[in-house]
Parts: C-alpha cells; sequence; structure tokens
C-alpha cells in the first residue's frame, strides 16, 4: 500500500507547490504578483525535488503517469502496479489543485481573466497547433525520461545528488521549452488539476478546454517518455 | 550550553541575512532596491542554509519554534529543552532585527511608508483572512517539516547535500506560497523582529500589527509543524 | 562507435536546450518570452549539465571541438579520435537546432526582426571588432577549459558533484562575459546552429553571417582552450 | 612557490568573473545590460566557486587578505606566508580588473556615467557613512570568515559540497546585504581593481575614491574577519 500512498501524496505535494509557484506569480493581490519565469521554472524544479527526496525510496518518486508507463515498457516497473500509480497520481494532482485553489480564493476571486485562473490549475499552448503542440510535450518528456533513465546508470552517483539531476532536468526543460505549450511532460499533472478546475466552484472561471487537455498533454508525454526508454535501450552503453 | 548559543547566534544569523535582504531589494536608497522575489525567496533560503551548516552539529539548527515543538511532539527532541530552544531562537530574532535596522537606518529613514519598513522586519497577509491565512502558513509549515523529517530518512544521503535540500524546501515554499502571507512558517521569525520594531526608535513606523503577528505566524506554523510529524509517523515506511 | 554517438546526442541535446531557450526567452509569442538574461545563463548551464552526466561516461562529454581538441594537445585524448568527435559534434549541433526551429516554428514565423531569429541559432557580438571578439571568445573559453581541468584534479570530489562544477562554469562564463560575444566558446555550438540557419527555409530570415560565425566563435575558442591546457600544464601542481 | 602563483591567478579569475558580472550587466552596448541584482549576486557566488575549486588544494583559495589575515590570527595559517599572500591577491586582482577593461574597452567607451564605470571596478556606499559602511562590510566579512570556519568543521562533509556552501555565503551576503556598501567583503578585491581604475586609461573616468577605497573596505572586513576568527574560537563546540 505504502507505494500508492507515496504516490498520492508526492503528487499532491507537486501540485501544491507547482501549481502554487503560477498562482503566486500571476495572480492579483498576490505579494509575488510578477515575478516572472525565472521563479515559475525554478519553483517548478524545487517542487519536483522537494517530494522525490521524501518518497523516492517508496514509491521510486514517478509522480508521472508517462515516466511510470515509460518504466513498465522498459521493464524496469512492474505492469500490474500501473493502474494504482495512476490513479494515485492523478487523485493526488486533484487533491493539490483543490488545496492551491483554496489557499488563493482571495487572489482568484481578485483575477479577472479566466485563461490566467485556468493557467494556475493546467497547461495551455502559446500557439495552438496540434500536432507542434505534441511535438513539443513529446520532446520534453522525451528528455525528462532520457535524463532519469541516465542519472540511474551514473556509476558512483552521491545519494541525493541524484535528486539535484532530477531537479536540474526539470528547471532545463521549463526554462528551454516551457514557453511553447507550458510543459506539462506528465498527464497527471496537467488532467488532474484540469479535473479540478471543471469541479471546483471558482468565481467567473472560463471553459476547461478538455478539448485540447484530453490530447496533448496526455499523449505527447506518453509518446515522448516510450521513445526515450526504446532509444535508451538500444544504445551500446 | 552550547546547543542555546547555536540556537541564538544561528537564529540572529537568519534574521540578519532573512531580513536583510527584504531590506536590501525593498527599502529606498539601497543599491539593490527592486531585485524583486527571486532574489528575496533565494535570499531566504541561503538564509537558513548558512546558520544551518555552521550550526547543525551544536544544536540540529531548529532556528524556528513550531520545528522545536514538533519534534518534542514527534518524541525526537526532549520536551525539558524546548523552553530555552524558544527563547533563544526569540532572543536570537530580535537581535538579528536590530542589527538590520542599524545597518539600514540611513536607508529606513530614505523610507516613507510604514507598511515596508515592517515589512522588512515581519510577515502580514496580502489578503487580510484570519482562517486561510492560518492555514497558509500552516501549509508551508507541514512541507517544511514533513520534508525535514523526510531527509532524516534518506539512506545513503551524503553529508552536506542534506542541507542543499533545506536550502530547496525553503525556497520552495517561499517561490510557491510565499505571496499569501509572506511565508513566516516560522512564530520565532516573526514575532522577534514584530518586537524589535515596536520597541526599536525607527522613524516614521506604524503599528506593529499585533493582533496579527500573535495570531497567525505562530499558531498556524505549529499547527502545521505538529500535523507534520504526525502525519510523517503515521505512514508505513 | 558509442563515444561517437554519444557526442552526437548530447550536442544535439546541448543545442535543443541551449538554443531553445534563446527562443524561448527572445521570439514573439512565446510564453516565457522577455525572462531575461538571468534564465538564459542558467538555462544553458543546464543545458550542459544535462547531457554531461547522461553521456559523462560513453564520450567525456566534451560536446566542443575546443575541448577536444585542447585535450588532445594536453595529450589527454586520442588524436585519432578529434575528426569524428568534432563531426559528430558539428552534426549534432546542426540537428539539434533544426529540432529547435521545428518546434518554434510558429514562434519563427510570429518574430519579424531577422536579426533576433539569427540569435536564437549562433552568436554575434554586441560590438564588432574581430580582434576583441576573438579576445573574449578566448578567455571565456581559457576559463572553461582550465577550470574542468582542475575540476580533474580535485582529489576525492564526489561523482556528480563534478557536473554541478561543469554547470557552474557555464553559467558563471556567461554571466560574466556572456553579453560581449554571446559567449559560444565552443566552435561546434555556433557553426552547427549558423549552418542550420543557412540550410533551413527561415521565413524573412536574414544573412547568417558566416563571415563572423567562421572566424570569431572558431579561432577564439579553440587559441582559449589551448593556452589553458598549455598553462595548467606547465603549473607545477 | 605554488601557493603564490595560485592566489594570484585565483584572484586574477575572481575579478575577471567578478568585475565582469558588474561590466556585463551594468556598462552600455552590453548584451546583457540591465539584467540586475539576481545575476551580479549569483555570478559574484559562481566568481568565488570556480576558482575555489581550481585552487583550493593549492593555496586554500583565500583569495582575500581579510580571511588570511584572520586566519593567521586563528593559528590555522603561518602569519610568513602572509605578505606574500596579499600582494599576491591585490597584483591578482589589478590583473584581472585590467583584463576586464581590454574586455570591455567598447563597452566602457560607450558608457558616459563615471560613476557606472568606477562601479566596474570597485566598491562604493549607497548612502555615505564611514561608521556605518565600515559596519556594513565588517558584518558581511564576519558572515563569511565565520562561515567558512564553520564549514571546516562539519563532520564528514563531502568534498566539493564545501565548494558549494562557499559560493552559498557570497551569494547570500550579496543578496542581504550588498545594496549597502557593495560588499567588497575583500581588501584585495576592492583596492587591486581601484589601482586598475586609477592608472588605466579610461575614457571619461572620474576620481577613483581612494578616501572611501582605503578606509572602509581594507578596515571593515579586517575587523569583521578578526572577530570572526575569535568569536568562532570563544565558542565551545
Amino acid at each position: 500500500m505504502l507505494p500508492y500512498i507515496a504516490e498520492f501524496l508526492g503528487t499532491m505535494m507537486l501540485i501544491i507547490l507547482g501549481d502554487g509557484v503560477v498562482a503566486n506569480v500571476n495572480l492579483n493581490k498576490s505579494g509575488m504578483k510578477g515575478a516572472g519565469a525565472v521563479q515559475i521554472t525554478l519553483a517548478w524544479g524545487l517542487a519536483v525535488l522537494v517530494p522525490a527526496f521524501i518518497f523516492g525510496e517508496a514509491s521510486g518518486a514517478s509522480f508521472n503517469p508517462a515516466l511510470t508507463i515509460a518504466l513498465a515498457v522498459d521493464g524496469s516497473f512492474a505492469w500490474s502496479m500501473v493502474p494504482g500509480y495512476v490513479i494515485a497520481q492523478l487523485a493526488g494532482a486533484f487533491v493539490g489543485a483543490s488545496i492551491v485553489y483554496l489557499l488563493f480564493k482571495g487572489q482568484f476571486d481578485a483575477t479577472e481573466d479566466p485563461g490566467t485562473k485556468l493557467g494556475v490549475f493546467c497547461t495551455g499552448p502559446s500557439i495552438p497547433n496540434t500536432g507542434l503542440n505534441i511535438l513539443s510535450e513529446a520532446v520534453g518528456t522525451f528528455i525528462l525520461v532520457f535524463a532519469i533513465k541516465g542519472i540511474g546508470n551514473v556509476t558512483g552517483l552521491s545519494t541525493g545528488v541524484d535528486k539535484l539531476f532530477v531537479f536540474g532536468i526539470i528547471v532545463s526543460v521549463g526554462m528551454s521549452l516551457g514557453g511553447l505549450t507550458g510543459y506539462a511532460i506528465n498527464p497527471a499533472r496537467d488532467l488532474g488539476p484540469r479535473l479540478a478546475h471543471a469541479v471546483l466552484p471558482i468565481k467567473g472561471k472560463g471553459d476547461s478546454n478538455f478539448s485540447y487537455g484530453l490530447v496533448v498533454p496526455i499523449v505527447g508525454p506518453i509518446i515522448g517518455a516510450i521513445v526515450a526508454v526504446l532509444l535508451y535501450g538500444a544504445i551500446p552503453w
């Protein structure tokens, strides 16, 4: 039971801190409004780092269905545990986003633009283009998963420093490619909060944009993650 | 005696560096005025990191009554030492804030807004709401204390890297949730400097807002910290 | 064959992430437009860090003809492998830049200034002056290569922390000297993407400025790197 | 001879990177003009980190007469080597600043304000007040030296992570107190470049302000450093 609890709590914490920074930086009446992309990308990296070292030994700290599925494809994670992991990740992301909404209730109420509110919960493209948007998510997730495979093979890597590398990967993908689609690179990170956006009684909210959300941030990351483990496995290390 | 000295000096250094960055970035005629939230949040993380590695072995480097109390609730710190620790932390924070005032005397004098001056010393809410403000402080402190418990259980973690994780936690909470209440997440960090603000002969200062300061940044962190150790202890690691 | 594959893939990843951040921050309609030099310099450091830990054991993670040549001059890398490495690096940089173009196709189309487009691919001087520009690239590369030599000689350095140092060097050179010529400090990083700029059907593109690109970012780095290994070798450590 | 060479080269590199970032961010026609205090403070931390790991074993990587003198007072460094170290540090700083001038010659020529030019080389107070300015430099250097003493006593600290801590200390002092006097916290870092400013044929330069430079950034750091080792030694660790 522990791995599922860990994935639930870890993904919840990921979203509290990750959706949290978007709220913190973008909503009106937040004391840090306007802090910009450097804060958002660094904080998303930390949002992964913090639960990763807490829950790494308990569950492997995936927090990401695309990564979980790819590791199963790769043979390094049991297929039988995939459904439970994905459910725990989605549930954790949903609860985490709900907590962010509760904490920033006043700031949400003080913000008019429905797109800004939706942007706290989940991702969207700067230029809508289904093919390129999927490619963008696939490339970002490819780098994430390929690099995670690579960390696992560094000889003699100090415990702890591996987690700092994961932080670096997330910040790297965000800073370098994040302006394309908001770098979901994780179906649970996007869908869980999007469901919360749809369900919660947010004042003046707009559409939850499931026509995008059920395609790009799910299909792109899963493709990218699977290609990453296959290519990684094909290299004669 | 050493642990109490270490808590006093460490908390003093925490506040010199922590209140220091707020003065450095927000007061008129500071050479770094306007550097923004990225600098404030990174520097508060460093303000914890620096005394943490200096005083970690001497006292455990708590510097935070909520953490100290929670570790006592948890059974990993002696209740008999709690009062002395809390007094040392409050005294250190008071002295640290007084040093910041002395160093930035000219900048304080050049700044008109009483709220900006108070903001160098202690925290306040971006939207006043006692319930949500307490919740905000509780959630931030929950993450801090839960993560500190987690660091202690990472197998084989290199000495030193644990401190880098603590830095990461502080920056994470600040970047993601700091715009709500200024993330005291530590009753001494708030009350010590607030007392200094009340006592010091600051030109043109306003109210020290004890009606907020005696409630939110004390109750919230203590609740969050205790919930964190209880939940952490309830998980079947 | 593995080292060449690793240099190709690693340099490709370097340029996806490195040219990526410039596109992400400077092109119109990117969600992170305007994030500034802190994001660009941190992300270039990560663009080296990520492939460095993935491919470090496979190829030494040079990704840089100037470094590769200097290590051969130094006697710590086989001259016979230099041509293959340089070709792999140039090819990887070319492919990486092409992927960035594909990903940011819409953002390129939405950006009018040809100089901004060229600046995503390769470097240019803030003040054209062949002598000083070569010196700038030579000094930056000198620091890079001298410091890499230095890392190799730190006794008892933890695996992984060496890579964090490399990240630090890249960020340092960028933050301190990057405004002079855009710190190519790597002929492949500049020439591969410049060739991609010349070849790709980019809407409204301008000149690829080979008169600069075939001189400064090639000659400067190679001189700086060779001087670094020679000086390093001359010091009686 | 090696330790003196190392102090010379290390301090030269410190100033190339440290004065470099100020030029890079503040001079007209630099490609990174306006990047702000976050870049300056991070880059000064890296400016210490990079030579620190290169030259740490050769000389202890002091690069700072106040630290060198304090370690001699402390009994952990030979008094007989102090004069040679201080001369090497000053000479390295002078040469480093001259290289920065050469590299940024065009940018210096394009910048009118003499104060901005002087600010690339050396420090100055945001509010002139000899007593408080000395105190500011003393407090910053106290934290630096006290923390360096602390690093030396962390049991089992991984090699390399100690250098990351030094980076953290420099960034911390800069971000938290740098707006007061520009945080020289090192007499050589200030005096060497100030002498270069006085000697070099800089177009449109103003006064080198030795009446400040021969007092505050020399007296303050030395007092702070000595108090730090004395207090550190007085604590019953």
